[in-house]
């Protein structure tokens, strides 16, 4: 079955499971839903596109390289204009998208937070979860040493950042485990960067879910599981997309060039030497699938590249620009702001989601 | 004249002559060296290849988008280890080779240096000439304080970091020539972040040259120029390039799978569809133009891409990725390493060839 | 004349004129007035008390240790408290303050700033005016390149942060002035971090005055003035006390302990060998002068050192420390948290003081 | 008895057991050594002093508030200049000292060590510990995921910074010990910023202890031991003071100047009153409790303040100077750059010490 081929490769790929569905999916000729898993769109805000995304069997996980569970993907491409309102925006959705997991997942407002920021603070792209980290509002502290002076409508948080195995020596799974033995969390909470396979969705997504952090993803320097299993209580995954591969953006833009020249003939009929940039209709939205020529004209553009499945075309690009050292992982030049504006936008979401009394007026003023 | 094209498009894509050079080279259909300019190799070092490159006509300038001058280029792929010992090795070609310009240009021991490290600090990937400026050996005040103090063997250096026209509202030119024009150096030196067409040269390459900075290069938020005409003292630029356009990755990777796909028929003639990644031949080396196929099955494979001139080529993947927000300028995910790295690099090499006096074996010890 | 002494060595303890007005004040027998001085206090304004203070003549800035001219104090203790509530009012006073002395100075509206960030952006305590110029909303470049899409209520501003002598070389005095010839602004504000006699006043004052910044002032290495003479439009300069000489600290505290005796004598005629800790009244204001016991107590109390005129004092207690390395510039532990909180209130204040359509709510957009 | 005194106060005050023994000998009539503690100085080396103090009973522990065990004290004036040079010879001198302490303690070269980076980076006095950490050379994921790598001579190290309690909202100690009980260390290494009494040892002085960490020590936001009891295995703590109390700095002045001028007062006979600066005799060496005046001469020279017992001495200046603000805790200005270098020390002595191939030549190529 299409849906049986190894997926293993996509998921260093892409840790979004938006992307390693609408891979599958571009797969498959019919243009069926896959079985087993659950999409909901919902764009009724302007600007933000939510998308929720349910796998419900372990076949189905398989088909697309993710864990059964539910993942929740807020995208919004003006978040990359660094632009004060829209953050403010996007948390709010954030608060509202997250409070409602925890409610599904049957977290109450006594349960107790623990929030794991991953990554290495010595790396930009990578130090999300140590960003949002310093700009949680912490609690644990005061509900042990001086319990009655904590409010009503306070949530008890705690949080570490515990560093990356080239810094510490130590598996991050063995640090979490050994912090959740000893300050005995409900639930535990990862904040991560992750890797896309499209530039456009580089700080302009973020993606919630309850299956935890596992390995082979991310960047690719955590190793084992942070999950349910491994630390005993649930684990919610925060990502958001910092980096994609060189060569991914390669693979896509040829794709890409494919599903334009198709468009193009198809509604010209044009010799395509008379083909140039001046003809071509602007628009907006990636190309997909259903937007490429029929194989033949494939064949006529790009040859062996074209028609090559979609799995051998991406290693054949990656093994072959290798030497070019486009095997690298990129991050826009602007990656500073960009980490300073998400990871804002995470923690002010997420101190608002886990203390019902930190109002929507002044969250800001726990972040810097 | 094929060389009398309008080449102000690659100038935005590439501020290495080498690169630039290199493009106008593949596009002749003979493959002569263009006239009125010299090119000269060096790879006697293991590890380490320097490029001298003289535009020596208004002409040649033209043909390559480059001023005439000198254009001298240390490539060393390794830099990217972040190994003390390659690092400490370019350091001292570096010296050698930025003494020997110097010498050259007949700036003497006894000139007056202001070294001016051009970026944004607050940008990592532009960073560079701010980290440089931070670990040189400033002797300027001393010469005017306390002239008795400075040992033999001393030049006179200052040094500032004027900023980017973003954070001061004020042109980078403006702001030198007023220090010029108050400090009176004898010749200056700027440091600068550039843009590369290659990830492979990101962070691996040093271009020393004696034609100053000029409007429309680097990564494009410096304006005016910065030479001997504004100035009115000689200036000497020092590049590395930090980001690439995420469009001419696309660009190169096209071509070089052309190159490729060509090598491979011509090795093999076996038919296309047989192709796989594990036949294809090992290398090391990127393809050059005539490693491609004939024209004519450049046309099978890539058909009306393959068939374009470079320029036009180069413009329509630039438009048509528009909307996969491909048109991104991007930096290694690891630029935080590498910009310290070849900082220290930098600086300590021109510590020693600005100061006859700090050898070898200390210049290590002003840097960070 | 007592007024005659000379008071250079105060020059460089304290660089707030409140101090130095203070200091002269409590050497008079006679309580009255500095002639050519004109205070005016005003604590309307719960928790802040800005003091006006008006040197009108040669002969009262030589008795003090200040040039002629306005000098605004804003003193708000509870600014250390990291409180973003009260920095936000006292951003929105240091607005009214520094557009009333505008207007005081005939600045209207459409004349250009350049707001200079004087300081050492390595040294946490000095790094005051870059940070400051780091949060700026600066304009000048739209002006230049879009006056079109300026709206109405910006004025021009430009922001360089020249950094320092041992840093650059070059003394700062000569950075500015190129750049003011070249950018060519109606008026300069420069931002620095001052010494302050008493720890109470670190992080907690704020001083505006229309004299410009001069040779000793400030930590000390900043060497020549940048003043109306030197740059030739007027100056305006904002400071804020980081730092305190370790041995004013014991030379205020070895008067204040005479103070705290001597009132207690007063109060209880007890024998002093009977008083204790807990015998002590509370007190919340410093003690002044006229607490202090009359002369023969004091030397009863403290001997020689109480005796001693202020300055001989202050120079023995000095001479004395230095071998206890007591001679060191001191700042607070949290000078990290101090420094960001101090450089948002000023940013903020300046940005609505400075442009009209800034209004008080979406201030704070343009900081961190 | 005079050892019976609580000295809880003293423990606040100061974390180096030199300090507090000082103290207390200072506080005995007679001059002679206390009972259960050994002294040993060796300053041959020129430049550095090292002193090691054993407390070999509870009893004596006790009297000067430290528990029983090692102490070994580096002191050396020189390291605030920023000397290369020196830091290279404290690096190395550290080395020996630290392996002596490891000898003596029976820890072989196969133990396993853990380094825990106490502080918090945000602020910079208290980011020694995570600015160690930076610079390590970590090895214990090489042994675990690649043995056959790692060559003879190296030990394995692994490294955390846990942060501190207002950042995470959990007990250091709790983190600590959860990755103690998951990674399995022989022993563990705990460095930490202290607070001295005197600002003359801020990051002059290096504390080596096997005593651990204890409560109330330190800056003061570390609350639960970390020690062999706590942790289970052996706990060797390093510390170097970067901040001193405001209060303290007083109190020690009050005292040198007493130490001072009795000291002048039996050298001349002459009378107080004629004393002035220009007539104090230069002293290298702090005064101690023999050169005071005996207690009449001190009554006369600072009445009360002179004649109360120590500990009532300190605790009245405390109070008093509340309201002056100078119950703070300070650092000297510099704190960034004496951060940086003693950090760096500390990494290269401890690389050296722990790994026996990290020869004197490249220990600084792992470190900044």
């Amino acid at each position: 079955m299409e849906h049986d081929i190894d997926l293993s490769q996509y998921a260093i790929r892409t840790d979004l499971a938006l992307e390693a569905h609408e891979l599958v999916q571009e797969q498959q000729t019919a243009a069926d839903q896959l079985s087993g898993v659950q999409l909901e769109q919902d764009d009724k805000e302007p600007g933000i596109k939510v998308t929720r995304l349910r796998v419900e069997t372990e076949e189905a996980g398989r088909s697309i390289g993710k864990l059964p569970g539910r993942y929740i993907t807020i995208e919004v491409p003006k978040l990359r204009d660094n632009d004060t309102a829209i953050e403010d925006q996007v948390a709010r959705r954030f608060t509202r998208e997250f409070a409602a997991l925890l409610s599904e997942l049957g977290i109450t407002e006594d349960k107790k937070a623990l929030v794991v920021g991953l990554g290495n603070w010595n790396v930009t792209p990578d130090a999300l979860g140590p960003m949002v980290v310093e700009n949680l509002l912490v609690t644990r502290h005061l509900f042990t040493l001086a319990p009655e002076s904590v409010e009503e409508g306070y949530r008890e948080v705690s949080a570490i950042s515990p560093g990356v195995l080239g810094i510490t020596g130590i598996e991050t799974s063995e640090i979490v485990l050994g912090v959740v033995q000893n300050s005995k969390p409900d639930f535990v909470i990862c904040i991560d960067a992750l890797a896309s396979r499209a530039l456009h969705r580089v700080n302009t997504t973020i993606q919630i879910s309850d299956t935890g952090i596992h390995p082979g993803s991310g960047i690719g320097n955590k190793r084992k599981a942070l999950d349910e299993k491994t630390l005993g209580v649930p684990v919610i995954a925060i990502g958001v997309p910092t980096v994609v591969f060189a060569s991914t953006i390669v693979n896509d833009a040829i794709t890409y060039l494919l599903g334009h020249f198709g468009q193009s003939m198809k509604e010209s009929s044009r010799a395509f030497n008379k083909l140039s940039v001046s003809t071509l209709p602007e628009r907006k939205e990636p190309y997909t699938e259903e937007d490429l020529p029929d194989i033949e004209s494939r064949k006529t553009f790009m040859g062996l590249v074209g028609s090559l499945p979609e799995q051998e075309k991406q290693q054949l690009i990656h093994e072959v620009l290798r030497p070019l050292g486009q095997d690298l992982v990129v991050t826009p030049k602007e990656v500073d702001d960009f980490m300073e504006g998400i990871s804002n936008v995470i923690a002010s979401g997420l101190n608002r989601a886990l203390h019902k009394t930190v109002d929507e007026k002044n969250s800001g003023a726990y972040t810097h």
